[in-house]
Order: C-alpha cells, then structure tokens, then sequence
C-alpha cells in the first residue's frame, strides 16, 4: 500500500479543509444498480449493505441508500424505499378501507413487509388483520429490521399465518370487510400469477368478501407507457368479476415510475372528498403523508393516455393468458426463465 | 411491499432449483466504481461494504468485492486487494532485500497497511524494522481487519513511528541497509511529493543508508502509456542521486495496469537469477506466490516503449516540479484541489 | 484481431438462430448516464449518438435512445425525449390557451425545440407566435434534426426572434393573450433566475398580456419530495403578482420525476371538463395523446404532501434570493460553479 | 424544452469562459461498458458511435472512445484497440517471423482486421500472405473502416481467402513457413475451439509447415489468475505436438489484461536478443513500438506463478474437452448459449 505521508503540518491542515470533499467522493464509489427495463437503468449511492440473506424462496437484501434511505431488494428488485413506501402503502390500504363504511375485518395476501399491516392498523374500525405470506424468513427479516412496522407486528389484532394465500382463502371460514392485494406481479409462469386470476377472483376472492366488502390490489407500474404490461389486463380482469372497478395511480420516486392498484366491489364507490377527509379524522389514528380526498381525486383521475387503453383492453387474465412485465415487484427474469 | 406469494409445492421446488442463479442475479446490483482515468471506470461487484472510517487526513474504507476479494480504499481510490497485494508487496521488498548481502535494518516511509512489513519479516536477516506511516487510524485500522498482516504486527522485530518520514529520517540517528518507500504518488502539491524530490534522495534517504545500502520505492503506473506519467520521471531523479539504477514493473490485475518500483544504490546489483532464487531459499520464510528470480527478470526487463522514454527522459523531481498523476495510489484529486 | 473463424456450416446455423441475441448483447453496452441527483443516475442504452455540437451558451447532444427514442441533451441533462415530450409540452401549452376564451397571440420564452410552438400551433384561434431564444444555434440544430417539429418552424404564423426574452418583452410593443416561460429552472446565479423573479412577472411580464391574458411557466420538478427545489417558491412568487394561480403537474417518465407547471391569470380559470374537452375539439387540430379535461383535472389536484407545502411556501425570487435546484432543465452545475 | 435563455452580456461571457468545463462534463455522459469477467466491468468514455453493423457470423461495431481511440467490438467484446493494438499484434507476428531464418510464404487463420496482415507485409522476406478469414462482411468492414490497415489490405504480396480456416488447410496444396492463428479463443461450443485441438495441429497445421516452419497462436488472456482459463491448456496442447514451445504474454491496457500467445516448432528457437535486433533492422520496415529483443525476453520470462501452472498443466484440448473462457477475443456468451 501506497500510504500518504510526509505530510507537514501547513499541509496537514490543507486536508482538514478539504475533508468533507473527500467523503464526499469516497461515498459515491458504491452503487446499487437495477434494471428497471432491460434497456434502463436506475442506480442509487450506497452508504452500506445492511443485511443480506435468503430463504426458501427469495434472496432478500436491506441496503442503506443515499437517496431512498433503507431500501428493501428482493431477488434484485426494488420493494420498498424508507422514504416514500408511504406512497404505495396509503395507497393501497386507505382507499378501500374508507370507502368502506365500517371496516371490521381484513385479509392481507402478502404483504409480509408489515408495512400493508401497519397502515391497516391506523383504522380504528379495524378488529381483526391477517396477513397471509408464505414466507416466513421475510416476514421475520422484516420484523427485525424495519424499525418502522416494529409497532405493527407487535399489534393483537394482526394475525401472521405462513401459507399460499389461495390455498388460506380456500379453506377458511371466514369472510372479511377488505381483502387485500398485496403480491408480485402476475408474470406468466411467475409465482403469483394464479391469485390475478378471473376464476381465482370468481370463485376464491369473492365468496370471502362479506356483503358491500371491497377488494384492493397492487397492479404493477400505470405510467404513461409502462400501464400496458398489467395495469390494464388487471383492471379489465376484475371488471369482468365485480360491478364497480376503479383504478388508480401515483408516482413513486423510487420505482422511477408511476404505480397503480385497482379496487373492486360490487358495492358502489359514493364517497366524495369531504367524505373521505371526515373518515381519515374520525377513524385514522396520525396523520397520512399521501392521501387524502384531493389526492385520490387526482389519483383515480387518469391521464388521456391510460384511460384510452383502459377502454380498449379485451385480455382477462386466466390461468391460461398470463402476460409478461419487465419491472417492478417481481422476480419474474429468474422465476420465468 | 409486493411480496411473492402463493406459490405451490411445485413451483417451490422449482425455486430452489433457481436458487443458485437467483443469487447471482441479487448480488451483481452492488457495485464499486473507481475512475483510473478521468474516461475510464473500472467496477467490481460488491458482496458488502465491510467497514468505512476516516482518518485526519484521509477516509478509509474496506469493501468485500467478487473479482478481487477484500479491498482497501483510500480516499476513493484502490489501495490494495486481497487476492493481488502479494505482487505489489513481493515486488516492492523482495528485490531489494534480495540483491542486499545481508539486509539487517530496514526503513520503511509509509507502509501503514502493514503488508510490506510483512514481506519484510519473512526475511531471516532481518533485525530491525522502522515502519514510519503518518497516519495513525489507517495502521490502527489495517491492523484491526487485515488478518493476514496480523502476525506481522505484533513481530517483536517491527517498530511502529507515527510521524511524518521526512522528519523521522532527519531526525533519526540510525542508518539503514534498506530504506523502502511505500508512498502516494508524487503528485505537484500532494503530500507526498517531496518524498520523491533529488534533494530529498541525496539529503535524506542517502545519508541514513549504511555503506552498500539501498533505496527502493514504489514509482507509479509503469503501462505503456502510463509510465510517462511519474515512473520515468522517478527513475530519472534517481539516477541523478545513485550510481546503480534499476527499474522494474509488473502488470496487477486490480490496478488494471502495470506497476513500477525503482531500485538504487551505490554498490552495484550483481545477483543473477540463480542467487536470487538461492537466497530466497537461504532467506526468506515460506513461499513467494510471485517473486523469484526468473519473474525479476521478466519485471527488470522492460518493453521497447517504455525503455526508450526512460532513456530520453530529463525531468528531476525537484521541490518545484512535481508532475501530475491521475490514477492508483494517491488522493490526489481531492488534495490538489 | 482475434476473429471468429473455422465455423462449419452445422455452427453457422446455430449463429444465424442465435442473432437476434447477439445483436440485443452488442447493443446494450453503450449507455447514456445522467446524475439526476448528485446520488442517483438514471441511465439509456444507446443505438447511437446522432449529433454533438455547441454554441456560444451551451453544449448540445442528440442521442438515439433504446428506451425513450432521440433525446435531446443540452450541458449534459436530459432535455427532451422523442417518445415522451408530448407530456411536457402539451401541459405546457393546452391548459393555458384553452383557458383563454379565444388565444390569438403567443409569446415563447425560450423554446428554441420547437415543440411549444408547434403545440401552439395547432390552436386554430393563433394567429401570431413569437417565439424567443436567445440560442440560435440551438434553434437551427433543433430546426435540422427534429423532424417532428418541421412542420411547426416553417409555420408562416411563427416569428422567431433571437434575443433574450426579458429584453424582448421590455422593448416590445405588442401584447399577448398567453405568454409562456419555456426556460431552465431558476437556480441562483443560473442563466434564467431573473425571469421567475416577483419584479420581472410585475414589470416585464404582466404589462405584456392582453386583458384576460394568461401567463404559465414550466416550473420544475414537483415529485413528493422535489417539488420543494423550485416549484413551490414559483408557485408563491406568481401568487404575489396574479390573482388566480393554478399548479399542476404530471409525471414523465423520461425525467425519471413527476413535472410541474404554473398557470396565472387576473381573470379566473372557469372552464370545467366538459368545457374543456368542448374547446378542444373544436380548436386544436389533431388529438392531443395526453391532456384533456380529465387529465387537466388529475394534474392540478395536487397530492396532499405537495398542496401542504404550497400552502406554506413564504418565500418569493427576487432578484436576490434564487433557490438552488440540481435537476433537469438547467445547465446549473456548470454554469454555477 | 426549457433553454436556456434570458443570459445578459455579462453571464454570456461567463458561459464562454466555463465553455471547456462544461463541454467536458457532457462528453463524459456516453459510456462504453464491457463485463470483462462476470463480477468485472471496464469501462470507457465515448466520443462516438462510428458504425455498427451485422455479418452473418457476427455483431460488430466500431467505437471512437476517449480513453483507447477507436475500438473495434465483436458481439459486444473489445477485440482491438486503436492506440494499443500495437501491442497485440507485434507480439503475435514478429517473434515468429523473427525466429524463422528466412520467412517467405505466411498463412494467417482469421486475421479480418487486416493488422495481423500489415505487421507480416513489413518484413521484407516475405513473398506471400494467404489471410483466410470465414466472415467477408467484418473483413469488408475493417478494409473500409480502418485507415492504418489500408495499405496492408491493398498489398498485392496479401491473398485473402473467404473460407473455413481448416477446410482451407486441409484443402490446400501449399506449405508454409510461418501459420498464425489470429482466432477467438478455444471455448467449449464456441466457434473456434476446433481450432485449438491436439488432432487439429497435428494432421492440419503440422503438415502445411515447410522444414523448420513455426506455427504460432494467440492464447487467451495470460494473467497471473486469468492464465488458467485457456493459456496454460493451450501451451500444453501445442507441447504435445512441437518439439519447441515459448509462451509468451505481455500487459494490454485496453484488455485491461496481460494477454499470452504461444510458438512452436520442430526447430529449436536460438535467436537471442541481438540476433532479433538485428533480424528486425534488416528485414522490418518502419519501426517496432513495443517488441525488440529485450521486450521478447520479458514477454517470454514468465513470472513464479504462470510458470508453475504451465508446468503442472496436463489438459490436453481434444474434440471433446475444449474449456471455458469468460473473456476478450470471443463471442461465447452468445454463441456458446
């Protein structure tokens, strides 16, 4: 090793002076680097490599990131960002629950992240969460390392069963206020494509929702291009199981695109803004970064382009029909290939 | 969190079949990059960022890379990688010891990683080390995580001086039978350029050399092309200071670029291939991995191209021309700012 | 040259059925990188780099981008890309003149591209369109590669006028129904900080519209977390000098970050969807891809965390207090430095 | 777009005089990247992208990058490098010609190029080059593309043939003094593995040498990890059927690698260094700029722990054991897929 020496004290304090510049540099010779499309790419500044494993299933990393914070990887795809999961987590969760008139009863598929269940929990109708995930060496990587959830996991009214979610919803008794979506996208041959399914909604979702329940789901990326890999297929899909389907978007800085998820009911949607801002104050415990009547104005608005293709799209998915994503929430290039 | 779920027996196991491959896949998302030239990256995938640190002069960082196993940076540049430091450091002290009848006492400028002690030691002859490194967190920190110089660090033999080497050699009363130089670059207001000036060699390093002593020092990129950057212009200075010059250089795969280290002394360097190779195995503890008399050869020998920009060149290294150099060795950029 | 040669005809075959793969490895590794942040990179495979040249202001680069098409780069940001520009460019134009009961004349801040003014022009009402920059270089490169704005400069309704546009605006005599500020961020010390200033929309812009007149500006980022950078001081600074001042934004996937927008006026903005989407069909020749009433409605329904900092913005650019911003539209870094 | 724009006199010459900065920072936004090793990538500023195209062999691209000037890619691998395929080249030509007494009639396996071709048309004995490359296309390409081969390719000492390297020797009534074998790397599957075989220079290559003739090959990467790939499989082959063999490597920057090639005949090679420097001076024209007698001396020393793997090498490249490389000169990602 080269070191630096025969430094003399005026020098010496020449280095003190540029310190901060030398970090600076040091810092940013490591990189996480993702292909969000097979020509795109999408890289963060690391400060460290916080933890790394992997179970029977997946291979699961926390890294410190400079811009994003603590960052979930699962099979070298982005799950999840500290600082702006909220935008994904409200989304999914909040819309549904207030359109709901007293939401008592919740099924997470998935979600073994906690953040879904944390969110949840804010509902202080809420009596009873089970989050369903087949994974138990996530959930419980996620249990000892995403501080943010510790309050969550450690909730009475969450449940943690370690199963398929088919095979639960099957063979429960229950029936549940609000079931929620909170999987990998359906990737032909992927692992989760059976739970996007018309049949698997027809006949698996639907008998578990009670009278006036609400289904949610994540449906992958819902840019202006990017809305065409799932967004579509699943929003079609469910109108062709549930009376009302909305559909809805935000962008999250992370996943460097905008993200959609479909809600569905046979219910009819009426809540207007004010209505959903005097549900948050009555029944949300904190206060939301995200979401509110406004923002889900704007989120369920869609933009010319996406709701031209929304109109047109014939495919259902079946268990036949699965279509393909490059992207987000998947880990479709090794589980595929 | 989209997490992957209801997977079936079947796909389980067709997960684990991808298992080896998943892997692969997550671990190449983590990259080191270092600019070696201002167009020219060279990146390593990370397995973990095993330590980060910073010093008063400089930030230090210990990274578990694929290509090149553990790897020292300082001040975002390579300073020496687990599986390759064996030529620098063979290179740097190996050649010098060996062409020295009886090498006793030895001095090192720099060296705080401690591997060149190490190579050092090996040798039987050896008395008396002075390792002199300005630096005292980096020699704290190399001998905390580099276990292979563990052993080397607690010799009875090394004596650790922190204190600039200029000083400790003005200072000292001792002379040596080898001074090495384990330093940056000599970079025009670095801050180690007067460690490489005529008037340092003939004031300093000279005087404290016993009668057939001789001086060694790491001397920059050696390439083809890189060798014009400081290598000649070192080699020259000393020939101007010694009577017996010799250059030498080897390629090091984590440098991406070949090395040079300059030899001089007074008396002059008679060992053939078969001494060397005699006095490796009289002397010197354990195996070299690349050392030996025919590779000195090979490293002593140099290409056309770089035989003739030696020879023509006429700069000297004095307190006021340093040159530039943009590369491996140094925190140049930053401290030259 | 190693080449690939002995292949016999079986091995030949086997290449031809492999080409489609060999092209899509060759051509992934040329990329395009951009800092969008100082610690985040967003990166294109290339097929190929069409232009390069530069100007007296500014350096100019058209790419051909695998993911986005031709990309337009100017001081190494990303300016505009052929697939996705419409965003841009149609929430520039459409909002303000179909906000306008009956736009006849324009004045372009900027917009040497082309595309504002062909949006514009477009509008059937348009009978005068001034479009001016200060970069005629920028405009003839523009005016030679951008095949989708040809139609637009050889438009006998155009003026274009080489020159800054506040001294444009201060010695002209004309009025105008929409004035539009298609210019790079306000970054301190940037080129165009004077022309987001309190006293420049005062003094130089308001003076210059029509009764009923519209003014709107490109203005930045506005993601949940970048909106803070510029959008919201331009936001609060229009607010200072116009009586109705709409934000909006959308996002883009090309810039990797939602978009914003701000529109003003002494006059209200009346017109619902219907009314929009009414004056749409019966003004604009062609069909917008990506706004319409709907969509106009989703881009100035803001989400919460943005509409709370709006509201709480205080500060106001003045001459002397210009916000930094590090992002896309501005040449900031190196003009800042 | 947003241009910049509204820049009075006094910032307009600020931008002249940042121009060189800001002209460095764009340049710099175009990479060439190449996975030299899977966990391993080199990477390079681009100028340009000078001209891609497709055989029906192979993808081949020429590259005018920063750091190596123009670069010439094969299915996405550097096969030679504007400012260093000097390097390469001379080493793969001159010592063979140059141990050869009086080389007159040269075969040259693959070679498309046209630089293998130039270096042997400047030795003043030879009457007859016969180059034999499979693809027309990369021959037509480099005789377009690459001026320094110009004169070369318009030799009329220089026969070029479009075939099978192996069907053309085995077809061929003629012997020679001197066969090269300028072909991409023995990987299993690969192209040219067959080209690498005991059974290949034994009833092919052996019997087309004159009395006395030397064959000579390139030999894969040569490092002192990346040696163990092909280079010490290659020289064990060639020992089981020569009587004399030298291996030889030498550092190429651009291949950011130490590359080997390999020389055998039934003659013993005897010329030592002042014998080939007098070789060259009379029968080279223009001037070597890496390989003279002492620069083959280096090349041909290999260092401790390259020579200890030769010498323990006992694979023998068959038909059926051809292995595994992850390197330059070869298309075998792709084509061993």
């Amino acid at each position: 090793m080269a070191t630096i020496n025969g430094v003399n004290g005026v020098n010496g304090n020449g280095h003190q002076a540029h310190h901060h510049h030398i970090g600076e540099e040091r810092r940013k010779s490591c990189w996480y680097e993702e292909e969000i499309e097979e020509n795109l790419r999408w890289c963060f500044a690391l400060n460290s490599i916080l933890h790394t494993g992997a179970s029977q299933y997946q291979d699961i990393t926390l890294l410190d990131t400079k811009p994003f914070g603590k960052t979930l990887i699962i099979d070298g795809k982005l799950q999840s960002a500290e600082i702006d999961e909220f935008i994904y987590h409200e989304s999914l969760v909040h819309p549904a629950l207030l359109h709901h008139p007293n939401p008592k009863t919740i099924f997470i598929m998935g979600g073994g992240e906690g953040s879904t269940a944390r969110e949840i929990l804010r509902h202080e109708t809420v009596e009873k969460v089970i989050m369903c995930d087949i994974d138990e060496e996530v959930v419980d990587f996620c249990k000892s390392y995403l501080d943010v959830n510790k309050e969550a996991f450690g909730d009475s009214r969450l449940h943690l069963v370690i199963n398929d979610a088919r095979a639960e919803l099957v063979s429960s008794k229950d029936s549940f206020d609000v079931i929620i979506g909170d999987l990998a996208d359906p990737i032909e041959g992927g692992p989760c494509y059976q739970l996007y399914t018309k049949s698997f909604y027809e006949s698996t979702v639907k008998p578990r929702l009670n009278v006036g329940g609400i289904f949610v789901t994540q449906a992958g990326p819902a840019g202006v291009f990017s809305h065409t890999q799932v967004f579509s297929c699943i929003y079609n899909t469910l109108k062709h199981v549930f009376q009302y389907v909305v559909p809805f978007s935000a962008h999250i800085p992370s996943y460097a695109d905008t993200w959609g998820w479909v809600m569905a009911s046979d219910a009819p949607f009426t809540a207007e803004v004010e209505e959903i801002d005097m549900r948050i104050k009555q029944r949300v415990k904190g206060e939301n970064s995200f979401l509110d009547g406004k923002t889900f104005v704007s989120a369920s608005t869609l933009c010319k382009a996406v709701r031209q293709t929304l109109a047109k799209e014939t495919q259902v998915y079946t268990e036949k029909t699965a279509k393909f994503i490059y992207g987000h929430g998947a880990a479709h290039r090794t589980l595929n290939a």
